[in-house]
């Protein structure tokens, strides 16, 4: 047989895929993903192994220590699975609850909505407990919704992307707890750069993901939970190295100096964002993430505008997103990005921006 | 604030994870994953985009139309899914089918014992027509299955790799349009290594994944069909190189000279397997894939035995899977290992183990 004679062809090769494609190097300053630090991109090369290997299950061990040490829990069921941070947020839902049992969604912005669609989908019973955005919930509002409840799991998302805030976690555990309601966190873009510790915080489910402050590329969400399911498919084996990578990084650092460090360069970016005119859109300080700001658009200004000026030039922040869209400029400073030197790169552009765009809207 | 000063850190560092994994070199002939190419492997270490980029949009297109060169097929919505082959399966299932809508299902092996397993968790009228291990549906039996249960969806698993099986898909598409079926296609382990074409052939739905013929790293499953979904999550940036890559080298040797390599490759194995005194597991020759062929266990062996002398040699062929556990060996000649020099390399070791583990079981 010939298969190049049969008659079945008559797609034709697309000619541009045969050209190397360029890809530019971008300081990325936006909601995430962030840039690949080159000992992770590095890892990426390595060689591929199969997913039963005896050198990629320890890879994967090694993944599982490093989750362990992140989430600052000694759960043995810590693992990445395979997909975006949307993939940790299913993967947590699905396993902690069956349909028709009751999921209370703290919603303060738009992975709270996220997660109480996805609960919708999987038919469980959903109540809702919405902030204004661009506030967090208080110790007593969260505990009279338990108490009203009676929910089989508590969501809540610790670093809100869409906002800026970063949910106070202190005593929410313990309410739960007391309640017999499981606590579910997202921490997708606060891991690594925010106090945060499962076990202390009598967190039952936590997940993240890879491509925030951890600075691998997106595909792995790191999750850790009670033992509730079970997983057969390929693993993103090169991913592994990555998060790997990602993970060793993070504890040779040390993962509070890391927190200390977002922390830091955050403030300096808030002085620098204050010296420009502009106002912070989080108004309590002990809300805002270090990772993630949001900066109010002024009057004057198509949000849109700014962002494009700014990704002509090669660095990218956000716009808002859900509730936020149109309101705010969104800058991550994850990981290798929260450096003085990526600040002050983007707060100069800012700045050019802001002289280009100015009066766009009157 | 000074994170380091607070109570809630107690899980120390993992020490093990500051040194730098060694992954060594494996010829990966077993069921999947291959070894990744040189050029493939390069194309991870680009630097990361943010997921709606304009760079990183055109890779997207560019992966988009190799697919739609891979599948054979001008249909618009083709992409590839974030997750593993089995991400693909579910993809497809959710999307062209409701719960309580019918879904038939040609059992040749575990994959289709898979598809009908993830039917019935998704509340779909599940109906499995089954032919023995090792063998292909007929025209006939296919189409008295389709007439008797007047399906939504009826699925077919080109290649079974846990039997090694090549599903003949002549006439199945038209028999599936005439009763108003949508005929859906798992191309996992095939394609690129037997001739298809999603539009010649009549399908409505087909999905494969990267880690197979296509010589990528695992974590992207390429999928085409009509438009009823819509996507939101962050794009597996550094994989779309990855598959952008190994599309464009499908392309540029050509799919149906990449077909015919596997073809002729694969008899070369043939004949070196019969020297060796061994017997194919698929009786009929044009039900046997040609990437991944499937050898009958010999009374007087333990099959893992083999595997494992393989393996501790650098080479790694596959035990069974589902109904052929411990029953046959799979070698994989996936994209690039399907050469000369790999095969030989392969049966050379399959040889020596042969030799060494004859007799384990009496």
């Amino acid at each position: 047989m010939k298969a190049s004679s049969l008659a079945i062809w008559s797609i034709k090769c697309p000619r541009k895929l045969l050209q190397a494609a360029t890809i530019p190097n971008k300081l990325l300053m936006g909601p995430g993903p962030s840039n690949m630090t080159s000992e992770i991109n590095q890892s990426l090369s390595q060689p591929l192994l199969g997913h039963l290997h005896r050198e990629f299950l320890e890879v994967m061990d090694d993944v599982k220590d490093g989750i362990k040490y992140a989430f600052q829990t000694e759960n043995p069921l810590t693992f990445a699975v395979s997909g975006s941070g949307h993939a940790g947020m299913e993967c947590a839902l699905l396993n902690l609850l069956e349909p028709g049992e009751k999921l209370l969604v703290v919603e303060n912005g738009i992975w709270g909505a996220r997660a109480a669609d996805l609960g919708k989908r999987l038919n469980f019973q959903v109540k809702k407990v919405s902030v204004p955005l661009g506030q967090a919930i208080t110790l007593d509002a969260f505990e009279k919704a338990v108490e009203d409840y009676h929910p089989d799991v508590v969501f809540v998302c610790h670093g809100e992307s869409s906002t800026g805030v970063c949910q106070p976690l202190e005593g929410l555990g313990n309410i739960c707890r007391q309640r017999n309601s499981l606590f579910l966190v997202d921490t997708v873009a606060s891991l690594g750069a925010t106090p945060f510790a499962a076990d202390y915080f009598q967190v039952d489910c936590v997940y993240s993901a890879s491509q925030k402050v951890l600075n691998a590329p997106p595909g792995l969400a790191p999750i850790s939970f009670s033992p509730r399911a079970q997983y057969h498919h390929t693993g993103l084996i090169s991913l592994n190295y990555s998060l790997r990578t990602a993970l060793a990084q993070l504890a040779l650092e040390g993962i509070s100096t890391s927190v200390d460090r977002h922390y830091k360069n955050v403030h300096i970016l808030y002085s620098c964002l204050e010296q420009l005119g502009l106002e912070l859109y989080v108004n309590r300080k002990e809300w805002r993430l270090p990772c993630l700001t949001t900066v109010t658009v002024p009057e004057r200004y198509v949000a849109a505008d700014v962002v494009s000026f700014m990704m002509n030039k090669g660095i990218e922040i956000g716009g808002g997103l859900g509730g936020t869209a149109g309101k705010v400029w969104r800058i991550g400073t994850y990981g290798r990005n929260s450096s003085v030197e990526c600040i002050e790169r983007t707060v100069h552009c800012l700045q050019e921006a802001l002289e280009a765009c100015a009066g766009n809207r009157k």
